[in-house]
């Protein structure tokens, strides 16, 4: 069961400050990049227009061996943001619904959680008293869900969470609300020698699970928030276990200072949706050399939904005057988008 | 000017522990691997033996398709410590030398160091007063210089000084002071479908200037030590600054943590060559199917050092005693090696 969507009190940022996860992925084959085809379209869900265009000038130029904007291919990284960028974050964060779900089943062994707010009101549905218990109560429900248990232990409640959890309004997994155009732009990125990586405000260990399966992106190349872990020796095998302990908040500045310590380069383009993203595109662009921002607009409530303009996602009014400010190209999802959703081209 | 060796009174540890270091990479070129050769020997600069054997067994075991042992490429990850497994410790770590350096460089700007410990010892070549100072004194000393700049002008200074440093015994850079074998084994890895990743006790951004260059491993693939950064704008152009605080200290239990958190798979192989290695090598080995775990181990006084059995570069004793209890192969680099350095051969 997923829940219903909390107020707009529960802030997408105090979820993904302290919702945090590392994880060793489980053994999945890596999607090989295709292979760029000389005259078929590689972007065949964007519409033409400007974002399109943009994007194919973009890596046309820096591809063309001798030419000025020639970049070589080590130096090729791009960057995504994941919530609202690659995947579906509305009507509430997934990782915030895992949360919600993993406080049901872990019910039976916590009766006292009756009784214990915040325990209390996602057992009663009470999406009100959950907002009430604000930022503490959320590190909390995050805390509880997410550490207490081995990186390995983690990895398998995540994947086992998504192969039966259900998007309420779509029917369907998680891993399938993600963006057609993004995963072809992933794949044209790839196909034209990018190195490409998720730079999320989500869980590090969230995500490492499905990625490589999902995106093609390997777990070595996800950067996301996390809380701390500790080797240790138990019954002569050693684990890593979770602490309730934040260790990094990759969002807003700390999104350059992760793509520092994980990546080591600069990128020469990143993606993202909202002001949680913009020192990741300020970092990447505002550097000399031809490079490349671009901020996905949900504007489509039909086929997904309608931001806001500055709600419990974000400052979107933020984004979208930095993205004027620094020429980076806006997507709109309704009218750049031919489809949002794989499924819909089935 | 190198300095002379400090006593042992500077333990390695307490110096890898506090100079940390993140630097964005210059553009360096990929060195390519070497293609899988079919009767030449991939590992010329060892001799035959135990060691050269159990490697290339290793090897065939885990990429031989359809075999019991066989391990699909995403997950071929083999971790390498850095000092005394990759590049020459001795006498004196080089990140020790450089910082060392730093200060002298920096002494005009600072009259004031001529009467404030430990600099005064550093400029008088004071090694015992050095030595004195500290745990303290160190980590002073290692602030001072890896921090208060970007990241950018850090990378730079570690550039530059590694261009004109030269080792007093060797009198090489020390990027020439590297271990041909493993060099080689490097790359015979990579030629076999490995990434191939540093993970040191010293400083992530004191590595990234030259590691690509040097091992051909690139900055993405460098995990180590490091201090805070901080984003900033400064005249409209985004920075990452350097803060003089620890963030994180990559040695021995903090091995399998950073694993975790940069690589976000078990490594199946696992390189090291003292006590700070030996979580990272459990860790590596310690975990069902076929697994490679080794230690080098320096017995070579003439072409390189021959370490005492517990001294400022670890304890050798629990190093060689995990191993045997572990089965982890050791190279006795007087026995096993054909050449040491790279200049040898020439």
């Amino acid at each position: 069961m997923t829940p219903k969507p909390p107020s707009r009190g529960i802030s997408r940022r105090v979820l993904l400050a302290s919702a945090a996860a590392l994880a060793i992925a489980p053994g999945l084959a890596l999607p090989t990049s295709r292979p760029a085809q000389a005259q078929a379209d590689p972007l065949p869900s964007w519409n033409e227009g400007a974002a399109k265009q943009a994007i194919l000038t973009f890596v046309d130029r820096v591809t063309r061996q001798g030419g000025p904007d020639f970049v070589p291919p080590p130096e090729r990284i791009a960057t995504f943001d994941n919530d609202g960028t690659l995947w579906c974050e509305h009507p509430v964060p997934v990782q915030l619904v895992f949360a919600l779900d993993r406080v049901k089943a872990l019910a039976p062994q916590h009766p006292e959680w009756k009784n214990t707010q915040p325990f209390r009101a996602v057992l009663e549905g009470d999406m009100k008293a959950l907002a009430e218990s604000g930022e503490r109560g959320l590190v909390e429900l995050v805390m509880t869900t997410h550490a207490g248990m081995t990186t390995e232990e983690f990895a398998k409640i995540v994947t086992d969470w998504l192969a039966t959890a259900r998007d309420p309004r779509f029917k369907r997994p998680y891993t399938e609300l993600v963006y057609q155009p993004m995963l072809e732009l992933l794949a044209y990125l790839r196909a034209n020698g990018f190195k490409t990586f998720v730079v999320s405000g989500g869980g590090i260990e969230f995500m490492r699970p499905w990625t490589e399966r999902v995106y093609g992106i390997p777990p070595e190349q996800v950067v996301g928030s996390s809380i701390k872990t500790k080797f240790e020796m138990r019954r002569d095998r050693p684990i890593l276990f979770r602490l309730p302990e934040l260790n990094f908040n990759d969002d807003k500045a700390g999104k350059p200072v992760a793509i520092n310590e994980h990546i080591g380069r600069r990128p020469i383009a990143a993606f993202g949706n909202s002001d949680g993203d913009l020192q990741m595109l300020q970092w990447t662009t505002m550097a000399g050399g031809v490079r490349f921002g671009l901020i996905v607009h949900h504007t489509d409530a039909d086929r997904e939904y309608a931001y806001e303009r500055n709600g419990a996602f974000g400052n979107l009014d933020q984004a979208l005057a930095a993205a004027a400010a620094n020429q980076w190209t806006v997507v709109d999802m309704k009218r750049d988008w031919k489809v949002v959703f794989p499924f819909e081209r089935r």
